[in-house]
């Protein structure tokens, strides 16, 4: 399962049941749970001094689309899936069962909860802090700077729950509120409420997310998407609240 | 032509005069015509779920640039053209002569007639459906999703010969109408009629296409383009309403 | 250090100390200094008809991340890094200590000075003219075509000292002024005058640039930036001012 032309070092330290594809390459500092498939053409554990020494961890059950680049010195929890021509640079340290897009760019030293989605061409810069069940959709920019070029990092900080549409940008230092939604092509210069959906340049609040119905059948609600969307989700087959319950008996 | 360090499956389909660059990887659901050149890092037929059992298929003439991944399930006409690295997914079904940027990544389940233009870096969503003679340029997003995350896709309408300017976002299920022009960075949240100019975030009408003159000679009018531009289009040589009259004659 | 998986033509031209990294590809038509580090997964003097016979020249003390493509017909002053991805086509001159970022396509024709940074995915048109120690941020894109699709390319300028931040849009040819800053998701289509801030869509002037306070020091001024921050710039351990009185002491 380990194609010919695949390149893997003898200090890799590899699971049960790995499957590399052509062309690829694993670097030194690796170390792979059981049940992974690495694509063609990725470099996995890409070398650093920013992290040297430092393991790239990847727990079981990992799905790396091909052409990705993932470098020494991060952590990600169980079933990580990437799409093609992923980027992900040292010291970020994510959950289980997130999903990363195809040329999704993280820039390291980011936290992420677990079950985070992000679509396609996603860019997280440095230091961005980001929750459980969060959404962010294509060529989203999340930046870090406040006076750009300078060396104050000012991470940004992403809650549980919250959605970031298309194209939108991140300025440096603000969070966004549990449940938020922040619509497409929106500049966030300043923090987000919970519960609330902001849009525009600059984004300004529009409404709660409650306000927000179902474009084919406008008598339904569908925000917060917790209560309305499944696939993918621990709830799924049981919905939201009978999930949070069986949380509660246990 | 076909490079030995290239992997071509015994079961892809190849036609006559068929190049394969360094290292790249012709998987087995592969129908190829003539005369088409695959670079370097390529991967042809990337095998998903989705669509098993059903053949990429390229006509005659293609040309695909070095680092770039097609799915198989999807169709193109004659004289395919892309850049690098372009990603195009499963079930996408796209005529002749279309051009596909560097960094272009298409989701599947898309349209696209005859003589399409997307340049760099341009991202289309799954069920879009794209006309003949359509421009669209660096960092457009087109978006399915009325709610995001929901399972309800709707779909956007790009009709012939409209044009959509840099950075702009189409939102869910929106038309944009035949000779119509998307100025650059607009958020385009409702249909834009034929014949006319929108911009700004929210897109508003800002006049016809016929208003709009040439940025050197104020006395010359650019737009709807057929009738001004010519390159790489079946009129080159003997302009649009000749051509349209050639059709005629026949 | 050329990697035995590398392919290196006979008729490359490399100084001293070469390192190319495993399935890396040097075409015919390239000119290496000394000290250059290509690495995995590169195309580098990629042959186009458009710059036939010209060299792709890089001087010494590169460093060219994986998954890059550098066209034949460019040349790059002493020091280039890139990061990985990157796309740089035929006929580009530029200076030295520049850096290039992951994913960052740059089409060619254009001109840099030195110390110019280009964060990731910027997206440089052709015929752009950037100046000295200039700043792009992450999914900005320079336009050069004033009524697409035209064959009237318009360049953008970029004048020494400026900034532009993420998500910015140049409208063709428009000039960035000396020391100016473009705030984040910015579309400019008129010129910017020296030393001011401007935003929005459209962009407008919003104040000096001098008038900008340090985020989390109200006292300290951060522009313009030459005067505030030094890594990696040829003032680094003495600040710019002395560094301009030694330059006129010599």
């Amino acid at each position: 399962m380990i194609h010919p032309t695949a390149i893997v070092s003898d200090k890799a330290k590899l699971g049960k049941n790995i499957s590399v594809g052509a062309y690829s390459i694993i670097y030194d500092n690796v170390e792979l749970g059981d049940n992974i498939e690495i694509e063609a053409f990725c470099e996995i554990g890409y070398s650093t001094k920013l992290a040297e020494n430092m393991p790239l961890s990847i727990e079981s059950g990992a799905l790396i689309r091909s052409h990705s680049i993932l470098y020494q010195g991060s952590s990600f929890g169980e079933n990580l899936t990437t799409g093609h021509r992923v980027t992900i640079r040292e010291k970020t340290k994510a959950g289980k069962n997130i999903q990363i897009g195809t040329l999704s760019d993280i820039q390291g030293d980011c936290i992420f909860g677990d079950y985070v989605r992000l679509h396609s061409n996603v860019h997280i810069g440095k230091t961005t802090q980001v929750g459980n069940y969060v959404w962010i959709f294509p060529y989203v920019v999340v930046t870090n700077d406040p006076h750009p070029p300078s060396n104050q990092l000012s991470g940004v900080i992403i809650k549980d729950f919250s959605i970031v549409a298309t194209s939108s940008v991140l300025l440096p230092g603000v969070t966004i509120g549990f449940d938020a939604l922040v619509g497409a092509m929106s500049l966030v210069k300043k923090d987000v409420p919970d519960s609330v959906v902001v849009s525009g340049n600059p984004a300004e609040i529009v409404c709660s997310v409650e306000k927000i119905r179902n474009k084919f059948d406008r008598s339904k609600r569908v925000y917060p998407w917790r209560y309305y969307f499944e696939r993918g989700m621990p709830w799924e087959g049981m919905g939201y609240e009978n999930w949070l319950a069986s949380l509660k008996k246990d």
